[in-house]
């Protein structure tokens, strides 16, 4: 870190592995370099851009607005279902991981009357309870769900859960955090209503901001109905079209960079540039984890490009040693977050190529070598156990 | 701004006299140079001493505690009084300006039972209201005040309206976002009990979170208070307590500049050195002001050297003009906020020196000639009128 003064600085950070915040391009953070008026005429010009790119760049037309908010992607959500919610109705949360169960916690501390569809953490939502549930309780007039499950990986069937939600005339919230920008979504014609994602994620850009991508007719019904004056995300859309900007201190670097960071991202080739260039990545993190003896949480079907929960070689396998010596060779990955089973897991995203993902197995062959450890001998315990063995 | 391709770059960015964002140092900014892991042991040695700085730079003991949170300091706020107050009590909210009215909205949509003691804008809160109020209802618990409030520049005798809160023993929450850091402050000594302040203001930093300094044994009560997951102090505070870490994703490179800018806070001097520069800064601008025919709002008595309201000179001045013609010469001013009287602003804190003050004052002389205005002449309307003045 910059901050050890007795350090010799590295030629570049250590690459993050993670579901966010990510390794992002030099050219991203030097947009940061740059103090910027938060009322001055110029930087709402900025504002503004960003608002058209994100819109843009969802291929939505002008039914749909976007509102930026600063704080985390769970603020986004928080004031998501905080703001569109009415205190008569009920929301219907499916939830599959972390995140789903995230938006259950948000819901209660609302005081946000609510129920869970609870599927297991290696299965995608049962589209025959969603629709039964929706059938039989017409007071549940909003659905949430997070498309990219980060616990565990899974990408959920949006489209699916989409037009059901549609056929049954609900309104739905798309915890999109992980996902959008990389992996394609039709919000008009999935029925999507809000879609909540993040600077820091699939766009590239550094964390600071949320943004949500709203259906105005949707928005408009709103007023008066959020439970906070900061995460009223109506008042903070009214603030945007009246004069362009936030109605608090935005974080004016992060904005900078994600600007420039949606100059990138089109540069790039946009959504399907992304999703290739991810979907690359996550096909050589498969085969050369598989290689060192690594086996993945989820089926194949249900697993996205995004990130990757790999299960424990073993039950003696040291995950606290492993991270460290994969930090000693400038490599970030992220612990498990599964209630059940011990995994970790590998993210695919952000400023990262194939050939990081080759540094990384490397890395971890190396890091495997230096604790003694085999994945494939952990899978026979009888040929592992406390003694050292030797990787080749 | 960095994202207008056909635009020559200037040396230099525009000079920020506003309340913040401000402008703040080169090296504050090449610190978010870099992608830190949010979950990495040495990111959290970043939050650690970040928090443990804070602390120091506060002058308390291990009464006191540190919370950091992602958003604006109108989070911090929220977050305070939505945590801090319970369901059962009443707050009394001291009011003389927009940030005052800013809690009463917050509290408002909190649903807070509040009361408030409005005092005028060029005024400070009258202590024996406050006192007759605090006698008068033991239902008052809390009482919250704003330090300096930037509406005006006014600063409220804070040490005051502490010992008189204490002395009726009531939590005091204070609104300290331009102050602190700038305006010695003893919390222990005047019975502050929750003190808010933000990155992007006197500790020179950049936008992106808050951060509350609070009373351990205040803290301690307020378990599942909070009207909100994202904002919920209480929680914050256990997450750091328990892992070092924020709950949810917090801006990296925000904590990185803001880290490099405690460093420069303490090699300044600390509170002492800040509070010396920002007030030579404002003896500067009342002289230079004064010379070129302003005046400012508030009696010198109460006007803080943190940001200063200066009187539209007449009628007819065109301040849209004014900052424009100061926007173009590299000079960021701000726009009024008060309610009754036109008025703009000009901050004088952040990375700005005496120096920067007189070429702010050499721009306003320039601007006015370009305008053909002249606020000595405005006070006498017949000798000014639509034809241009020659400014000499």
């Amino acid at each position: 870190m910059v901050l050890k003064r007795n350090m010799i600085e590295r030629s570049h950070d250590k690459l993050l592995f993670t579901p966010g915040p990510l390794t992002t391009s030099p050219s991203v953070k030097q947009a940061m370099l740059h103090d910027a008026g938060s009322w001055h005429f110029e930087f709402s010009e900025v504002v503004k851009s960003i608002r058209m790119d994100l819109l843009k760049f969802a291929e939505v037309d002008e039914q749909y607005t976007t509102v930026l908010l600063q704080g985390s992607g769970s603020y986004g959500v928080e004031a998501t279902l905080g703001t569109v919610v009415p205190a008569t109705s009920k929301v219907l949360i499916l939830s599959n991981g972390a995140y789903g169960e995230r938006m259950v916690k948000t819901a209660a501390a609302l005081k946000i009357t609510h129920e869970v569809l609870r599927s297991d953490e290696a299965a995608v939502p049962d589209l025959s309870q969603l629709e039964a549930r929706l059938k039989a309780d017409p007071a549940l007039t909003h659905v949430a769900v997070v498309h990219c499950e980060t616990t565990t990986g899974i990408l959920n069937p949006l489209e699916a859960i989409g037009r059901l939600v549609a056929q049954y005339q609900r309104v739905l919230i798309v915890d999109a955090m992980s996902s959008f920008g990389a992996v394609p979504t039709d919000l008009a014609g999935w029925g999507i209503d809000f879609l909540i994602s993040s600077a820091n994620k699939c766009l590239e850009g550094v964390p600071g901001f949320c943004f949500v991508i709203a259906r105005k007719s949707r928005m408009q019904e709103c007023e008066g109905r959020a439970r906070s004056l900061c995460l009223d995300l109506y008042d903070q859309w009214r603030g945007f079209e009246k004069n362009g900007q936030f109605r608090f201190t935005p974080p004016t670097h992060a904005l900078l960079a994600f600007a420039r960071a949606l100059c990138e991202f089109e540069a790039e080739g946009g959504v399907p540039a992304r999703a290739a260039r991810y979907a690359a990545n996550h096909r050589v993190l498969l085969q050369t984890m598989e290689a060192l003896g690594f086996a993945p949480f989820l089926p194949a079907a249900w697993q996205s490009y995004i990130i990757t929960a790999f299960k424990y070689p073993g039950p003696n396998f040291d995950f606290p040693a492993f991270y460290r010596h994969l930090s000693e060779r400038g490599m970030i990955i992220y612990p498990g977050k599964l209630t059940q089973v011990d995994t970790f897991r590998i993210g695919t995203i952000g400023r990262l190529f194939p050939e990081d993902i080759v540094h990384l197995a490397h890395a971890i062959e190396d890091s495997l070598a230096a604790m003694g450890y085999s994945p494939a001998a952990a899978a026979n315990p009888e040929a592992n156990g406390a003694t050292t063995y030797s990787f080749s």
